[in-house]
């Protein structure tokens, strides 16, 4: 048996099943198909009139967002509370850390509170795996986001999505459009999508926002977004972070949709069926125009109702992973 | 049939049933009714030992208030939690918006999240009208307050607590006293009070803080406050927003007391069982003396008590409504 | 029959149920050892799969935190919430106390919402207890830390860790080491460990921050904490309150480290079996080394997974004198 990486034997128990969820680099297809596969049982629970399992009866979600977002927590707070768990929201900035506790003194008193699970949202890559390495057994830990390592739950409703509207990855072409450098969703979509067998992935971006080493990830790059979409089955356009757009990586927002932009005319080239994707919030006219988030071919909120049925997939195999582990 | 105006229609179903709750205006006396004895069914739930009933089970209810209001956000949330639901707060000054996100777009994620209702705050008069008319189906909005424009389950609150303690509009003579051009309470009141059939209403305030086109709504104007209470069987006191003191419209707070402020000696004028109405919170000593409002004829807290039912009521009436509507 | 002073009747039935938990003080040694001994059936509540009971099953808990504090406020949240509680988090700061509204009219209307609990964290000594002199009838007030004065929850949980390390009170030494003179846990603790029949209770600590008259509390009082230690069976390092470290009383966390810094070392005067105690967030290296912290003889984690068991103990007996009350 070959040795895996420590962040692969950290989210799985020794029966291969999920236990934490912080990268998809180093699943297994089989795991992330599990994933996919589970998720699909929980998206009928949305269109129910009572959108509630009792999974997670009983259990104690924390959401421990070192940095604020309003939206991802939302997304695991509804997913927690369909599952039937608790869920309490820590604000970081506010609580105890700020009299001086450190980030360890503060986790081991949330789990002797018997915490069952902490969604984790970090602005230093690697902040999730640290804190799965030095939680006691029983409590999982899910990435919400960390740094500019990984987003594994988007990633995850991103292949969802695929799936739904593709049935399969085998052939499938997929571009990534836009800041490459700086998006811990496109690290995870890169993953994602070669261990599902997705055919070629492809990155579209003016070079200062491609990594140099990115080719090492299985990607072919492309600095001229009408070569790079050519006929492709799928379009991930990303988040253009506005706070990044002063730097000197880029000349404007402007200057960036003329280049990069997804508008109807520049989609030409991909496949007349590609979907079109974005993780959200959209920069309406910025990487995106109105007439593509708006248009037939979008699929940006399928995204996120997806994403409710993946994270309520992810939380309770993690917890059936970690209740099986107590068991053995 | 005569054309209903907009908000009329888009409020209700086919069928006459709530489906949004946007303004009392325009609604039939059968409806108002309907809710104050839907209401009456609630009133019991306060005092039970359990107070649960599962009418929203798995229902997911978004509090959204782009203007902050503890006191009403609270009681939306308890009343939302009475019926079981699943309550999301969202501080929109600290979510999306601040990221550039479109007020439709931040909705559109809500509603894909499968929400079932939003209940709205805003300090833009019509702004949950604007919402209900571009969600989706399904998903009910109820109007918490917008700009001076309604604040209609806040009238309902004081509709029911007038009919609790007086059995019926018929006959009846209520005096609104104070800031009516500031006020969308007042204005959701003196719709409410003629279609419930009142058999007068009048408005008691400076002339600078009257409306000048109020009498097209069906109200009588009194400057003065002995004439105006003369006989009345409801007395109404506004809150005085403290915020707007500063500007040119009145002098000072002892100003407003001494000529409008309510104390036993002022409100002689009144039949002697008249009950004395406030929203709350309370300026002690500005709109209303401490005598009065600790008094034996306030039911200021009754109020309080009353909303809570009347406000389970209007969200168990949206939800029906909105099924129905779906399964037609 | 002795008359009981205020706050002992206030917070008993009149067949001596608890009804609120303002302190410890006046507390029977009975009463106390029911609170440890209900307590003990929620700790295994802790350890289920599904750790939750029906007990508050509809009630409505409202923390009312007049002082920020995450840690104490999550906690009861917790507590309540595995009650089954539904709970509102009032932020007072933002609330209607800022529109100018007094804090009786606030209450009165959480109140007239039919909320069954306020858990009260004030910065005045005795707000507790003067809400609980003012609430209706049906609603139970738990102190969660009032002032200097008391932190009767945090006392109570420090008593069932005692109790399950060392079996009893009878013949033990605790001594109580660091910031006396600010601290209302010490308070409470020393309170509630002579009702409960400890031997033998000193508090240690610079002259500075030892209050003058308190012997009449039943303490013995050492300046050196070698002397203090010898042949004590408990341990309890107070929070130094680094906010004060810039007054006069003391020159330096360093300083009081050097003199009263629980170390190994510093720890041998005391039994060998000597359990070591903190109500946290610890300081490491100010009141605590973290040798001592993340020792064996450390007990502090499981002060914390007790401290949930205890409140859900304090809040059920409450309902229960309430509910008890209501039918006589």
């Amino acid at each position: 048996m070959i040795a895996t990486p420590p962040s692969a034997s950290l989210q799985l128990t020794d029966d291969g099943k999920l236990k934490h969820f912080l990268s998809v680099e180093h699943c297994s297809r089989s795991l992330l198909e599990d994933i996919l596969n589970t998720a699909a049982g929980f998206v009928e629970v949305g269109d129910r009139s009572i959108k509630k399992v009792p999974l997670l009866r009983g259990k104690t979600v924390v959401n421990l967002f070192f940095e604020a977002s309003t939206r991802t927590r939302t997304t695991f707070e509804l997913a927690a509370k369909r599952l039937s768990a608790d869920v309490l929201n820590i604000d970081i900035a506010k609580s105890a850390t700020s009299k001086g506790e450190s980030l360890m003194d503060m986790l081991w008193n949330l789990e002797a509170m018997s915490s069952d699970m902490f969604v984790v949202r970090h602005s230093d890559s690697g902040a999730p795996s640290f804190i799965a390495e030095h939680v006691t057994p029983n409590v999982a830990v899910i990435n919400a986001g960390d740094g500019r390592h990984a987003h594994p739950t988007q990633a995850m409703l991103d292949m969802y999505t695929i799936r739904h509207y593709k049935q399969r990855f085998e052939g499938l072409k997929v571009a990534i459009v836009g800041d490459v450098l700086h998006s811990r969703v496109a690290r995870s979509q890169i993953h994602a999508l070669n261990i599902l067998g997705a055919e070629e992935v492809r990155v579209i971006g003016p070079r200062t926002l491609i990594p140099v080493d990115i080719d090492a990830l299985g990607v072919s790059v492309y600095s001229d977004l009408s070569q790079g979409l050519k006929d492709v089955d799928v379009v991930i356009a990303l988040r253009l972070q506005k706070e990044r757009m002063d730097s000197a990586l880029l000349p404007s927002e402007s200057e960036f949709f003329r280049l990069y932009g997804l508008n109807n005319d520049r989609l030409r080239p991909a496949k007349p069926d590609a979907i079109i994707m974005h993780p959200g919030p959209i920069n309406r006219g910025v990487e995106i125009a109105s007439e593509v988030a708006d248009g037939e071919r979008a699929v940006i909120l399928h995204q996120v109702t997806f994403g409710i049925a993946v994270r309520m997939a992810v939380m309770s195999m993690c917890i059936a992973g970690q209740d099986a582990g107590g068991m053995a």
